[in-house]
């Protein structure tokens, strides 16, 4: 009770007046400081320090190049109609629109039976991971990947799933913390995993950017089904995997009956800032009573959500053409090509790096030295943000998340200063 | 426990597997049917029953006009931008622009002390309301208007802050509902109103379309004070004011004290489609601990969205622009056209008429009657359709809610079925 006794004084200062409404709990729990704000305070700090270094950004999975052209017609033509009589659309549908629904069907879910009415068209998948716990509510047990992009657990404290954030251990109570280091292959070791009614999976993996095996997931889905419990299966990255391994949970046989996919079109198409997603929850998807998680997901999106942008839909149906998606798909290899050079940087300097193969991350290892300590290290002496391991919970440490979003002549200029700095 | 037992049934029939995963208590308590749903429902039956009656839809919100050329313009030149390596962005703050937060603050709340980083630019008033529960958490008391826009109420049941639904009431527990009917000048009587925790008010009102005069909210902003409540107030239609009435409750001394606006672009400049709102976190708003409210929903904003479209965005800074501005401003004073029309008409039957001048809603009494039998009334024998009050909870019964977006064509040809009909 540390942090209302300062607000208490400032109140007796300058602010306002204190209502008579009590703090929710949940928010109280949550450990201070967002990741990515607190990299962006640092940042800043940085900057304000060596005002005229050249910054190279490698943090936040930010999108850097352009979208092409008949993606961003497409949402300039729909723009441009909306001031016509004949073009105006008021409100869509909140699930999407069907054309696009049917195409994002169509193209991802080939032959997995995904109807368009399953998919639920969304500003991307973070919001979405809100709206699934709003779903949820408090009453479920959560398990996360350690480590783990952190809206997910930062959404389980929210909705009041978690207990108290332990600094010992840092983990939050009552939220399970699967180990995915590199002794289990970057997969939570299921033979000792107890059962809880939630498994958020991410695949290709943010941060350690492992795509997981087919039988790796099919034993997830097998492990789904014998203890009852629902995957939420992130498959934002899916657009990366170079090999074999699913881009979709519903590629495993039995996937309908256990899993809800969230995916975006912010990293496959640079729709970052335009903002689209999507969520898949298969009509087979019941609760422990029987009832279909797709009819309660419905509602949700209905009262909490009004519909992605449609110009941000118009984008995304020529996303989905198949010029637009040939188009898509250069701009990946660029990002892929970047991958390479960053792979190949830090293993020339005698590290382990993880991921980069099926995914924009690179998960560097730096064995017995303290991700923000690394963090700290490379900004200073290079002038390039990372993202520190421990962000992505307690199994983060020693490592960095190294992005390949960047401009070619910024990534090979981060070669080179990491080269002269490490070697 | 009727439900679980069909699908049960339906479980052994064809549909999947039921997982262990417990439906969430608050899901659960939702009543079934979200009111425009059934409204859709109830339309595609009539539009099957008579497939060349010429339907005329004022019953769900739904801006019809074009928007002005100079709005979706700057939103196709940002879309064009996109493609260049100039003008591409990624990721934009979670809290929106800068230019635009600075721009609303200027427009909307110039003399009233809102600085630009209160203001949270979103993707709509609806998608805020439920982000504000997340905020709030389920240990909150909560008052809505009764009737009022559904979304309050049932983003409540959601996020755990009521008990069951009552048929015999047609209320949730745990839930004050206050009456606003025209005995009461459309407000709450706060002579004898409870305290709680959290108090909606939505001004102008969504379906009374009454606009609070000062008084009233210099009342409430007492009121809440007095009771240490925080004011959620919904200022979604506040252009369509056409007298003296307060457009922000921050026009209220005080009001910075005990209050929450959020806002919005759909009805003010047709983006119900492009989708575009704000939200407006006062610093000196506390809860009873001393802390600041506002602290707590930037990290909501951070964890459980992520920012607007940046073409939505684009288009909304073009909407504050003086010349967009005036171009909005045409198209509000044609919907205001098409609400008087539809006053006169409802007027010269003998009806009593509340809202339509500070409002894009009417609200028709019909005393003695039931407010789905007129709304199936007015469908079977003119082809329009309204929405019934009983949608905006029991106090809605006896009315009907009718809205004044449409072409002028479509309200005239309105006005001269209804004339028939009911003269």
């Amino acid at each position: 009770m540390l942090i209302p006794r300062i607000y208490l004084a400032l109140q007796n200062g300058r602010v306002g007046h204190g209502t008579k409404v009590p703090r929710n709990i949940n928010m109280e729990r949550l450990r201070n400081g967002y990741l990515f704000s607190e990299i962006c305070r640092r940042e800043l700090e940085h900057t304000q320090k060596y005002p005229h270094a050249k910054l190279i950004k490698l943090g936040i999975g930010d999108t850097t190049e352009p979208i092409p052209d008949i993606i961003t017609s497409a949402m300039a033509e729909h723009a441009h109609a909306l001031s016509t009589i004949r073009g105006y659309r008021g409100y869509g549908a909140e699930q999407g629109n069907m054309e696009l629904r049917n195409a994002i069907a169509q193209t991802f879910y080939r032959d997995m039976g995904i109807k368009a009415n399953e998919v639920f068209v969304s500003d991307g998948a973070q919001c979405d991971i809100s709206r699934i716990q709003m779903l949820l509510g408090s009453n479920v047990t959560v398990a996360v990947q350690d480590p783990s992009f952190p809206a997910y657990m930062d959404s389980s404290v929210i909705i009041g799933q978690s207990g108290n954030f332990k600094d010992e251990t840092g983990k939050y109570e009552n939220i399970l913390y699967m180990n995915c280091g590199p002794e289990s292959n970057f997969f939570p070791d299921l033979s000792n995993t107890p059962r809880t009614d939630i498994i958020f999976l991410c695949s290709p993996n943010n941060p350690t950017g492992h795509a997981a095996s087919r039988q790796q997931l099919e034993q997830l889905v097998e492990f789904a089904k014998a203890n009852g419990s629902i995957i939420i299966h992130d498959s934002a990255y899916a657009a990366y995997i170079t090999d074999e391994s699913p881009r979709s949970i519903f590629e495993i046989p039995g996937g309908r009956e256990v899993a809800i996919e969230i995916s975006s079109f912010s990293k496959f198409a640079g729709f970052t800032g335009v903002r689209l997603g999507w969520t898949v929850v298969p009509e087979e998807l019941l609760y422990s009573n029987g009832f279909p998680v797709i009819k309660d997901y419905n509602r949700i999106v209905c009262t909490c959500f009004n519909g992605a942008s449609s110009i941000a839909q118009a984008g995304g149906l020529a996303c989905l053409s198949s010029d637009g998606y040939l188009a898509m798909n250069a701009v990946l290899d660029y990002y892929k090509e970047n991958a390479k050079i960053i792979i190949d940087t830090f293993t020339s300097l005698g590290l382990k790096v993880y991921g980069g193969k099926n995914a924009p991350y690179m998960w560097v290892h730096f064995p017995g030295l303290r991700s923000w300590d690394v963090f700290n290290e490379i900004l200073e002496k290079t002038h390039i943000i990372t993202v520190p391991g421990t962000g992505f919970g307690p199994g983060g440490e020693g490592y960095i998340r190294v992005s390949a979003f960047g401009h070619r002549e910024s990534v090979i200029e981060a070669s080179r200063r990491l080269k002269n700095l490490l070697k």
